[in-house]
Formats: structure tokens, sequence, C-alpha cells
């Protein structure tokens, strides 16, 4: 009873994961609970605090607790608030001071937050592939493009707190697809699971190229990714495309921050047998010649069910 | 003869200059040395040894040298060697462990070693226009674009020492200028000093359009500035072109690492009449909407003959 843990929660639009964690990235006793069932943020907590307080006790782990790490969407490190969460039913848009209020509903414990993305990057550091790495950027390839930057072991938050937004730097400057953010070109539009699915559609309809895809309805970036590992060839040059554009835009990043490895994470991430060799060979042909063949990527190893608990808890360490 | 002092070097491809610095970042005694002259890199740093004694003894501030700071291209702030500087009469492709060999012909007086973009960085923080910023991203628009990036109040170097190479992130991805580095549409190749020049050329050959330019042989960012101020139509409208590029890569670094400012510097900088305006207007206009406006635009406020040695001077104080 004496070793400590840490409380990971994971808020995403429509569940809350919440899981007791040991050093060394055991997940003891987890559970589940909806997000989307609330309006006010009140009941939430109370309904989170009731779920801690239970694998706090499955766990037997009472008296041993170092800290909770949330991460959550538009989560302010420095502020402890979710800001203008509109994805999150009791988020809305103003400020809510997650940190502050879910500490005072378990007494006092303290609690620190932050965005998804740069909880994986903390997981990633603390349990994952990326252990002992104190300069890498953790890129989640998931509905969106997310990023956590780590820069002397340490992730950057910026003057505001909201600091690495790498999905919406510009991958196509002319021309580019529509985000959802206003703008126009983001990688995120080219390299999320969503990306993938759009630039199927449009090449199905571009192209009279024969595809297994063009007998699908709702065509998903996991649909593609089953074509590629079925020889269709249309399928395998989305990925050659996405894995372009990804590399193009790590080129640029390596020449930001110089990072040792590049982490991919997400479901898109699974297939890499059909990006690593399109995105090294983008990212190696666009960086300066000092980089060329000398920044690593690889790919996540923490357990894909527990990665989202582990990723908030490792924050939890630092309280 | 008790306040401490720092000394500051900053090594240009032909003039070396070397400079006492105090705390308030006043330049006590200075001096010039030919860099160009040496094909050996001992004679050289004999030479700088005797140019810092004999400065040391102006300012009679002989015992209260806290340290050396070193300004240098490819300058390694983690190894203090200044690596494959083929600019330099006796740098060449070879790495030289600078730091270590002035120190030694210093009587073992501390030396501290960055590049130069880095230096300028340090100095603004220190005693320029990002005195009291933590996160900030200093752009120097000189022959080239070099930059020095400033996160949590630290310079960031990286997982090898030369972060920040922010002048070769991609500014335009197809058909993109050659780049001297081997790349196509490096930032540097459309907004240093040689990239305002060279628009100048292309749209001189290209358009029809009258411009006091016309009547130059060899133009050079200089004239466009001169021409511009006189009223010169296609001089305005080459540095708003340049102010649009600029811009358009300043909302890409913003989403990285949130800066409370960008700060600009060398020569090009000059024309900020010209530039400010359309950089804001990219800049905000490519950005994601949380930091629109919120980012500041400044100039360096440094003498401009004292700001190298200031620059490199500044690493001397973390000594």
């Amino acid at each position: 009873m004496n070793e400590q843990v840490v409380i990971g929660i994971d808020i995403g639009g429509q569940t809350t994961k919440c899981g007791v964690v040991d050093a060394r990235g055991n997940v003891l006793a987890q559970t589940v609970i909806r997000s989307d069932t609330f309006t006010e943020v009140e009941p939430y907590i109370a309904s989170v605090a009731d779920a801690l307080k239970k694998i706090i006790a499955d766990a037997d782990v009472d008296g041993s607790v170092r800290g909770i790490g949330v991460g959550a969407p538009n989560g302010n490190y420095y502020t402890g608030d979710i800001e203008n969460a509109v994805n999150l039913t009791w988020g809305g848009s103003r400020s809510i001071h997650f940190a502050k209020m879910l500490s005072e509903a378990m007494d006092g414990m303290p609690v620190a937050l932050t965005n998804d993305a740069n909880a994986a990057a903390m997981g990633e550091m603390t349990y994952g592939a990326a252990r002992g790495m104190k300069n890498f950027i953790m890129i989640t390839l998931g509905t969106g493009v997310g990023s956590g930057i780590v820069i002397n072991g340490e992730v950057v938050y910026g003057h505001d707190g909201f600091a690495g937004e790498l999905g919406h730097t510009c991958a196509v400057r002319h021309n580019g697809r529509q985000c959802n953010c206003g703008k126009t070109g983001c990688l995120e539009t080219y390299a999320s699971a969503v990306g993938v699915a759009r630039t199927a559609r449009e090449w199905l309809e571009l192209t009279d190229e024969p595809s297994s895809l063009r007998s699908l309805d709702n065509i998903s970036s996991k649909d593609v990714y089953e074509a590629a590992k079925g020889g269709d060839n249309l399928a395998i040059k989305i990925f050659d495309f996405t894995g372009r554009i990804l590399g193009e835009s790590f080129a640029d990043f390596i020449e930001f921050s110089a990072p040792e490895a590049i982490v991919l994470f997400g479901g898109l991430a699974r297939a890499k047998e059909f990006l690593t060799g399109p995105i090294e060979k983008a990212m190696n042909a666009n960086v300066l010649p000092l980089w060329r063949g000398k920044v690593k990527l690889v790919y996540s190893i923490l357990k894909e069910s527990d990665a989202a608990i582990l990723g908030a808890s490792a924050l939890g360490w630092e309280l």
C-alpha cells in the first residue's frame, strides 16, 4: 500500500475513461462513464468523483494517490480550465475551471489538466516509445491530427497554454481543403482518418481507376486500409499520398525543434505498413541535409485500450 | 571593479567583433579583427585572445569577467564546436572545438557558443525588445533568414543542438526557388535580402510595369527599399509579397510554439513601414482563430552596431 499511484482521466465527447496507474504503467483498476448525458458540469464532476472513489477502492490504493492527470479537449495546462469545448455537452463556449472543481470534489487531491495530444506525448515519454527521449514530437492521427511537442523533457505549452496545433499548419497553400477550423489546406484535412476518407471519395470521383472501394457506400479510412491490405492499387496510392503530405510537414517540424524522433499514434497509425515508406521518403527529401536519415519515425507501443488513461495519468507524476 | 561583466564575440566570415558588456547592455570597450586572413584556427584563436586581453584592459575589468559568449555560423551550443562552417577561411568541412580552445587561450575563462540567430535571440531577451518574454521567436532577416526560438525562457537547441532553422521551412511547395541548401522553396529564398532582390529581378523581367528599379544594374534589397520610399509601385508590391510570404510562415510557427511575439531583426527589417502591414495581414489570416490578433510583431530595439556583440555576450551570463 505504500507504493505511489496516479489517476488518469481521458475525457472524450461520449465517454470518460478513468484508471489507477502505477509507476510501471500498469492500469490497476479502470472504469468508463458517460460524458454526454450531462448538460451541466457540476453533476458530471460528481459522477467522475464517484467513479474515481470506486476505482481507488477497487485497486485498494486509498492514501497512495499522488495526483490526478486529466486529458481533455481544449484543456489548458496553465489554468486547469477547459475552454470553449463545443464538443462536450456540458462544455460550450466558456471556461470551465475543471481542475479546481475536480480537486474540490476529491477532497483537495491535486489535479493537472492538458489536452489529449499533450497527454499522449506525456504517456509515451513516461511509459512508451519515447521513454528516455528529451526531444520528440507526438503526432496523433485520429479523426483529426493532434500534436504534443516535447523539448528538453517538457511538453511545450507556449505563452497561452495552447501550443502544439500542428494539425492546423498549412499542408496545401492554395486551393487546399476546407478545415473545420475555418482555414483551408490544414494538415488534418489530408492526414487524419477523415482526410484519408476524403481523399478516397475525391479520387474515386475524379478518376476511372478500378478499385474495390467503388462498391462501398460510406467510405472510412478503415475501408481504405482494408482495401490496401487486399492489394487494391488505388487504396495503396491514397496512403502514398497521405504519407507524402505527412512527411513534407514533418520536415518543417524537424527544422523547428530538431527532435530525436517523431512518434505516431492513433487509429490511422495502424496503417503503418503503408505509411512508413512514403513518410520517410518525403521527410528526408524535404529536410535540411544535416537531418537527412537521422530523425527516427516510431510508433506508439502503448496498448491502445490503455493509452488514453496512461497519457493522462502521466501528468499526475508531476504533481 | 566589482561589478561583473561578460564578453561577447560575433564571428562573421570577414570580421570578428569583440566587446565587453555590463549587465545593462552597455558596451564598455570593443574591437574588430579580421576573420578571413587565417587559414588555420590556432593563429586565429591567438589573435582573438590578444584582442580580448586588450579590451579587458581598455575597460579596466580584469578579474570581473564572468564568461565569454560566442555567436558563430554553425555553432553548436551542446558541444561548443563550430561544425562544417564552409564560409570561414579556417573552418572547412570539419568540427573545430572552438569553445574549448578559446577557453584554454584565455587561462580557463568559461566560454559558451551558439549560432548567430540564437545569440540574437538571447541578446533580445537579455537587453532588448523581448526583455521579460519567456516565449518568442526571433527571425533575422539578413542575407539569409535565421531564427532563434525561445520557449519557457530558454533557447531551443533540440536533440542535436541545431534546432531553429526556420529559414529552411517550406514557403512555396511546388516550383519554389532553388536554395543554397539544396532544397527548393525555402523561406529564405523569398524573405531574405537576397530573396527580395531576386523577386525584383524576376518581376522586372516578367512584367512591363514601369519602375525606377529598371534603371539599375545590380539590384539589392536596399535599392528596392529606397524605391519603395520614393513611392515606386513595383517596389511596394515586392514588399507586399515578401510580407505575405513571411506572415504565412509565421502563422505555422505560431501553431507550433504559441509565442507571445515574433521579433524581427536584420537589414531587411529596416523596411518595417512596408513589411508590417502585409505580414500582420497574412499572419492573422492563416493562424487559428484563437491566436488571431493576439501575437505581437515587434522589431529589435538594439543598436545595430552593438547588436551582434550584445547577442553573443548574453550567453556569458549563463556561465
